[in-house]
């Protein structure tokens, strides 16, 4: 099976062991889960579900961190359209981290990328988005004292200072090779791995002393780190950035990850009700032609996108996912159930992050950054 | 015979006529320099001797100031170092046009540029030689109100916001055939372009109004406008920006330009009366092996480097600079004297520079633009 994962494209069904290898990154250990979870206080099912499935150097910060010293998260989003649960995910996790290192945690909105990336998008559009997506990192409940989100444009000052010292340290070659880049790629987008990879550094240039990055995200942001970042840090006297990475949120068709080009694929946070009924009617399930043949032969969760929902999002408790999952293949759970009650889980979930997001708006002059 | 002129590189004996047929300008006429003396109220040397010798658009820039309208002047410096008297030589052509116009100058300092493009140099160097370079601009006497100087990496905000939409614009294919950027190129140096074209729109962007820009430099830097600014500016609606291009300054040698990289070569506006009585002494002329021998023959001022510092900057009478001319050919003028008169003048204009110099370090608040 053919799949394909970069920073701008990720196709057909992902192979995530494959990655670990194609990307040369580590396995999450259940050992260094246990190490995690005891520092956190409190266990999390991104962990025991391996939907985090993959670091680089996570156990070094671990190390790092026990030793009495303090390391920065460092996670972003590329503002091209609105926020949905997929881009929630790692924000979610990365508040479970934050509480458990009361780390400060570094934001990075990349209007100019997806302004640069997207012909049709103006950069008044990106940067609106940044500030629309910069509200949803906020209902997560970050920190407010110890979380910096920037915009790229409007802390450009700050953070072109470092991108050129990375990208004098970069050829055209290697960023050819991390990102497949043609000479039909515009210039700017050449570049903008540098600005990306800026902020790995901005702890460390910030408090005048040593403070690593440890950044999560989905896996297809790790050639930033693993082909620019990393690779200068050395020559830049830099401590190189760690990296923990998530699974992609499947979306709501057959296959793929939630995308927001494919709105039927996606919940996003600003959808109502009837969107989330709407959408949840039309998702794809594992579920029989017929309700008398599905009680007969029961449903397939394995490859139903609704099932998926609960096991990524909507049920924490791994006995209640079982249960799901079994009365699903008895034939005992049918779609029409299952599908409401996922939908009202996911309508109460978006009512109190739309009632945070709401309130975000007040407090955006907590967390925002600007030269 | 051989020559090569890129914004990087200057090599070989210089055919400026070539030139403006391998850049595809356009030669300044009789008609055009008259009709800007008028303007000014009064002439200058440097179009009599054609030291401004080629533009692009000037005539369609005096068109729309004599409509009515506003244009900006824009030129800059790479502070790689101190600064010589070849970088003055635009800046004091700049100064006679803002004064005739009464135009605003934005003056940019790439010690990003700089940094990115020299193995051996360090930000914070090239950001130290910008502060010393605009103290040099300063002094040349621009108009406080309407002059606004900036070092890219303290501008950057106002800055990238402009140069990502110029960039999204080009691609490799194109900065590549225009700067002979190749695979080992760095990446920045590769964005750079984009930077040194955003402050021709600027202006525009600061005024909200159409209000082109009029870039007075040597002819080495027309690739970013002929290449890289001009080629955009259609596409994202901003005026193209209009250029006038002047000769290098001849350097002390027997051949090339004035050139920082090759101290004896140049003369620094930091240089001491000893400095400048050293240089001058061992510069190369066209005198005779003897004293005897150059009474009997006359001298031969056309390859003479002194006699060069006095056609392009130390005696603005044209009369009295056909006498030196005269008199060393026929042998009536000595190398000797025509060298002290020449050290002479320069340590007088140095003098009044170094002053205005030091001046300007309590005056740099009034020009400098930060975000």
């Amino acid at each position: 099976m053919v799949f394909k994962v970069t920073p701008w494209e990720v196709k057909g069904k992902v192979d995530y062991n494959k990655l670990i290898n194609q990307f040369g990154t580590k396995p999450i250990t259940d050992d260094l889960i246990e190490e995690l979870e005891k520092i956190a206080g409190k266990s999390h099912f991104f962990l025991r579900r391996k939907i985090f499935f993959s670091h680089r150097d996570f156990d070094n910060i671990i190390k790092w961190y026990k030793a009495g010293n303090e390391f920065a998260l460092y996670t972003g989003r590329g503002p091209s359209g609105n926020t949905h649960l997929g881009h929630l995910l790692p924000w979610i996790f990365t508040k479970y981290l934050q509480d458990a290192f009361d780390a400060e945690l570094y934001f990075q909105l990349t209007d100019d990328e997806k302004f640069m990336y997207n012909p049709d998008l103006t950069l008044e559009q990106t940067h609106n988005f940044a500030y629309e997506n910069a509200l949803d990192v906020i209902a997560i409940g970050f920190k407010p004292k110890k979380t910096f989100i920037f915009a790229n444009t409007d802390y450009a000052n700050t953070l072109y200072k470092i991108a050129i010292k990375v990208a004098k340290k970069t050829t055209f070659s290697t960023a050819k090779a991390v990102f497949g880049f043609t000479n039909e790629t515009n210039t700017g987008m050449i570049f903008f791995p540098a600005m990306q990879a800026a902020p790995c550094f901005l702890p460390t240039i910030l408090k005048g002393k040593e403070v690593p990055a440890l950044i999560p995200a989905a896996i297809d942001q790790d050639p930033y780190w693993r082909g620019i970042a990393r690779a200068v840090a050395d020559k830049l006297n830099y401590p190189k950035p760690a990296q923990i990475h998530c699974m992609f949120l499947p979306g709501l068709g057959e296959e793929g990850k939630m995308s927001a080009s494919d709105p039927d694929s996606a919940i996003f946070t600003t959808d109502s009700e009837k969107d989330v009924d709407k959408k949840i009617a039309k998702a794809f399930t594992g579920g029989r032609a017929t309700v008398e043949e599905q009680k007969r032969k029961g449903g397939i969760p394995e490859v139903c996108s609704i099932y998926k929902y609960y096991y990524f999002l909507f049920e924490e408790d791994d006995k209640k996912l079982s249960e799901i999952f079994n009365n699903c293949r008895s034939g005992n759970l049918l779609c029409k159930e299952c599908k409401a009650e996922l939908a009202s889980r996911i309508k109460r979930f978006l009512k109190k992050h739309q009632d945070a997001r709401e309130k975000a708006k007040d407090k955006l002059d907590l967390f925002i950054v600007k030269d």
